[in-house]
């Protein structure tokens, strides 16, 4: 893990302490963000920063730092603790309060606490060759998953409920209306078209999903914005998910029926590809 | 706030650190109560100590504890910070590891994290006997609120709404059928029946309304749990709201309109005295 962020400090790990009234803490007051990090560039952080502060801005919280400043700091951080294929764990919280569940007054100087640390991980070079497989749950979370916040006990129950399946990934429908995945988005490919939920409120629309839609339509791919069920999830030519640490992620067996033909569909590989030349093309930039 | 319970030691404040990785502060995968303290006893609480050991077993959170020695703990705290009327804020975590959706393996040891400390509150006496104002506000909360978890995002944006309209509580709907207070279960009186949400997975089964069922049952008062709607709240003869810290407290206008007289109801006033009455007899058993 090495050094971590703590404000505008970078600290070692034994002099960063959680207060026991930190919001985030009793309450999951806070956003987060997760930054991939390959040849030790920050890949889309600028997309990552503006939607972190954009999730505060929706839940009313004010991060009290200049989002080049947290750009600096994180750059500085990944420097620090030498990280070539990794990631960064960033959450901003309302601050360290006396409980209650309004916003403290602006009169307690209760200030946000953001903290940012780095993982080292290697891209999923086996599951993106092979693909992975997803069971169906219910989408349980409340009606505001635009916001990248920290209240995610849905996300996790359903996570372990695909962990216990012996599955990668649970992706979540409402009613029948297939919205994403407990920790990323939901497509299918349907007669050469790539379908996906619509970017409301009852998803977070992921980085990697926008770059995504960018890449589609650079290169001629149809790419769809609408409602879909859970019967075309299940008659999909190609399915696959996408997330920033999961990339563009084939999914081979949705509750053990086989997608297509089993193996990663065209459509999906072709987007991979895509993506892979978009992080070559970023890490080049930094050379 | 005196001394604080973590884990099973009762420790000074500048000793109580919490893990920047701790999933309480990462996913809010965490349970909570809060226990009134009258006259230095914990009222209600094995009904308190018996939820958060049901919340905790509905998320699959193992905690580590057995409920007799948390109370015991929890007893030991009041009595050293003297806590004579007062709450006790209780959590408990699934501890802190590596972050992942996921549970943690049980190979890596993880453990809960229980926390608690108390607080000096008094009884809010002039809002029992004048009464609230309330808005209304949609529910937007997940699909397990009769799980107590941490994470409450929802319910803090909703109190705020309310505390910025200069009111106490925020009464939710969902399409229009009122679910509960923010934090606090809500309820109507019409032609002298008490009426509340069924609960279901929509509430919180707050400690205090299972107080009021019993206390309504043993004295001859209409009880029924049903659906109603804004309109049904907009129409009511008495409103009211209960939570462990705001016991029965009358609620004399619901989104600026003056709820019947706008003066706490006779029933509501009943509820208080039967309420009241059984505190007393609560502190009398402890003298």
């Amino acid at each position: 893990m090495g050094k971590i962020i703590l404000g505008d400090q970078i600290l070692d790990r034994p002099d960063v302490h959680i207060d026991l009234e930190d919001r985030g803490y009793q309450f999951g007051d806070g956003v987060y963000e997760v930054i991939r990090v390959y040849g030790g560039k920050l890949f889309t952080m600028k997309e990552h920063i503006d939607r972190l502060f954009a999730s505060a801005k929706k839940i009313k919280l004010d991060i009290s730092m200049a989002p080049e400043q947290m750009q600096k700091l994180v750059e500085d951080l990944v420097k620090e603790n030498k990280v070539d294929f990794g990631s960064v764990y960033m959450q901003v919280t309302r601050g360290a309060a006396p409980r209650t569940h309004m916003f403290p007054k602006p009169a307690s100087n209760t200030k946000a606490v953001f903290t940012a640390y780095t993982n080292v991980v290697p891209r999923p070079a086996s599951q993106l060759e092979n693909g992975v497989e997803a069971i169906t749950a219910e989408d349980i979370r409340w009606l505001r998953c635009d916001i990248k916040s920290l209240n995610l006990l849905p996300n996790v129950l359903a996570k372990q409920e695909a962990a216990d399946a012996g599955c990668f990934e649970a992706i979540l429908h409402r009613s029948g209306i297939v919205t994403e995945g407990s920790s990323s988005n939901a497509y299918i490919v349907k007669n050469g078209e790539v379908i996906t939920h619509p970017a409301d409120h009852l998803i977070l629309n992921g980085i990697t999903r926008q770059v995504l839609v960018k890449l589609c339509k650079e290169n001629g791919i149809p790419f769809v914005e609408k409602e879909f069920e859970l019967k075309d999830l299940q008659n999909a030519d190609e399915v696959f998910i996408t997330s920033t640490t999961s990339e563009v992620m084939p999914v081979i067996k949705v509750d053990g029926k086989t997608v297509g033909d089993g193996t990663p569909g065209k459509i999906t590989r072709k987007l991979q590809e895509l993506f892979e030349a978009k992080i070559n093309r970023e890490i080049m930039v930094n050379f």
